[in-house]
């Protein structure tokens, strides 16, 4: 797309706030199942966002009420555990250090790529985390956009749950996240501030 | 913001094309200067999406055409040198592993968390990287929303970029951007492809 620079196109403010200044981190949801096609419609959208030489590191593992979301929640830490138990869905992003496998459909005209990171194990994993977590901005951006509220957890054992869960495909887990439609009275705690622009924007 | 369950607000096909299904990195921008106050609105709208804690660590240097461009480029590899000294406005998007000195402001129910973290220097730029590259993805869409365009940059001489500008305050570098509004000829390439959905997201 280019943009007519005469109209530029823009978000509304409306639409900010949906994805970011009304958003709040929910810890209550409506009652309900959501279903897992929520997520995939949610990547189908994200996945053409910008990453590295196009290495898209991001997997997400989608955990529906059951067995395996009480796997899960063994892992996690504190109230994290609670949380888990109770969301309608539950989803781990995680990084594919095997990232490599798949240059030959996103980056086909960077010939011998796959085969010059395979040894490169170290390296991988660093491309894959980094690469990764800038998709998890845009993964949380996407189900907001949805309409869906997101609880993102940092806390919990992660040898634990990629030992447990992701054993047969390398994958490393980096962010839990609750996801559902926020409850009217959705437990957010009062809003937390935010640093000034002039905190953290220089112009050098 | 609560969400009626009945009419979900959700993004539409335009702007989620605006943001990620149509939005492509550019290399050739419309002539003349962006205002480094683009970069400090996209601020005001990026830093409300959730990190852990709320501990914001990215900072974001905007380098406007000038010296300290060519100071910047100076660090910059192959193509990106030149691509970085012909944009309209460049963004070094950067961690800062002092985060927790705001602490106060972000997290002031978090008693005693600064001076916790105060010694912990390895743990500090953990924290910060991580939560930075989420902001990162918060960035580039922030960025997309205001109509501008950009061309995310990870190969630099980051050592030599970080000793060069930011041996003040110990920020570490992770993405350059160049942002701009993207000319009718904006040099990009053929699109590349993307993941299929299945090969992304598992339900387990």
């Amino acid at each position: 797309m280019t943009l007519d620079l005469l109209a530029p196109a823009a978000l509304d403010d409306d639409a900010l706030a949906l994805l970011f200044t009304d958003a709040r981190t929910v810890n209550t949801y409506v009652d309900g199942d959501v279903d897992p096609a929520e997520i995939q419609a949610a990547y189908e959208v994200l996945r053409w966002g910008p990453t590295a030489m196009n290495v898209s590191p991001l997997r997400l593992a989608v955990v529906p009420q059951g067995e395996s979301r009480e796997r899960l929640a063994a892992h996690m830490a504190g109230f994290n555990r609670d949380k888990t138990l109770a969301a309608p869905l539950v989803v781990v992003a995680v990084a594919d250090p095997g990232f490599h496998r798949h240059l030959g459909t996103l980056a086909p005209h960077r010939v011998g790529l796959e085969q010059d990171l395979e040894p490169q194990e170290e390296r991988r994993l660093e491309m894959a985390r980094t690469n990764t977590l800038i998709q998890i901005g845009y993964l949380i951006v996407a189900l907001r956009a949805r309409g869906l509220s997101v609880g993102p957890m940092a806390g919990f054992d992660r040898a634990g749950l990629d030992a447990d869960l992701f054993a047969g495909n390398g994958w490393r887990s980096e962010l839990v996240l609750t996801v559902g439609w926020a409850a009217a009275e959705n437990g957010t705690h009062p809003r937390a501030a935010r640093l000034e622009v002039s905190d953290a924007v220089v112009v050098l």
